[in-house]
């Protein structure tokens, strides 16, 4: 018997990286999930991500505070609203928190290296959040390079580190129906910006939208 | 007259970064100096990265707390002993903290865009921690590539980014004599990675040592 090789999967607990972490457990490895306590409106989706990390049985599910709503700058952080009714064509949605994927990325970077894991999930879509610079191949790519010249266990030729992005060029209708296909219930995941006060989803921003076309 | 350039400057409060603010501010820069609160066991140095920051005249300083002890793997934030009497040859310390640079680099850049700032300096060095991977000219520019990637003001065109690391190749005899012409006076800085229960520096840790041989 060989020991699984280990995964580090970011996981929000909204529907794209709960898809992910599903795949990755499909393709054989130990997951260990990561979640960001990073001053979000929208902090109950970390209950979601632990729902999820139980439900597909992740190895561990570590949640790290890192507080972007310092920095500033975003509709998910700062008190702007958070819009409705889906963004203009073409604009980057106010919703865009500066560099979010590059910090979660880096921090799963080293517990991965702290693991002894080379392989990191990220559920970024470049289809649906077209407007997002950090869900975009390129960038997955640059990042992966960066990271590899990056920490003592790639320099030291242990081994590289590999980024995957299986949902970069799916459909939210293709991620769903393939998370079903791997046993998914949806309904524990959770995907709205901005909750009413009695904790269920708007429906209006963008990402109950894209769930709701989605058909999750 | 025109507006000065912003630039973000990586400030832990020791002679490095100290130097690289300095050098920030003499290049005609307008200096956002960020520390973070990281769960190091030095924290002290947030201390002096304050009195630095009023000192140099940045124009803010922001704190930004991320929770590296959660993520483990180094003298620094574990209950691991920091080693002292210097580091084996060839050998990466244990007080290297996984990601660390990519971490702090990866918020700065947020802030740098939050700011529209296109210019961020570091203060990391080959020479004296040779051992460090993220301190080396080929990763400061592996980030500076994926940084152009991946943010939003970047990608629409409205500039790019660039990592400075002043210091790279200077040793730190160098180091401190260009602060001393810039009119830093060190004694405010701190180094030390093991404070003793007192406060004061242990005199022992490779960043004392390094200190101490460098005459500050």
């Amino acid at each position: 018997m060989t020991t699984p090789r280990r995964a580090v999967v970011l996981l929000s607990g909204g529907v794209d990286s709960t898809t992910s972490l599903a795949i990755a457990k499909r393709d054989g490895y130990e997951c260990y999930a990561i979640s960001f306590d990073y001053g979000q409106r929208h902090r109950v989706e970390l209950e979601a991500a632990a729902r999820v990390a139980t439900a597909l049985q992740a190895k561990r599910h570590l949640v790290v505070k890192v507080d972007l709503r310092s920095i500033g700058g975003s509709a998910l952080t700062d008190s702007i609203d958070v819009p409705t009714g889906g963004s203009p064509e073409g604009l980057i949605p106010i919703t865009y928190v500066p560099a979010r994927n590059t910090v979660f990325l880096s921090l799963a970077l080293g517990w991965a290296e702290v693991l002894g894991a080379w392989d990191i999930f990220i559920g970024a879509n470049a289809v649906d959040y077209s407007g997002y610079p950090d869900c975009r191949p390129e960038y997955i790519e640059a990042f992966e390079r960066m990271a590899n010249l990056a920490t003592k266990a790639s320099i030291e030729g242990q081994g590289s580190f590999r980024i995957h992005a299986p949902l970069i060029r799916m459909t939210k209708q293709e991620i769903i129906a393939t998370g079903r296909s791997l046993g998914i219930d949806y309904s524990i995941t959770w995907s709205c910006y901005d909750p009413t006060p009695e904790g269920k989803p708007c429906g209006a921003c963008d990402s109950c939208i894209i769930r709701i076309r989605g058909g999750a």
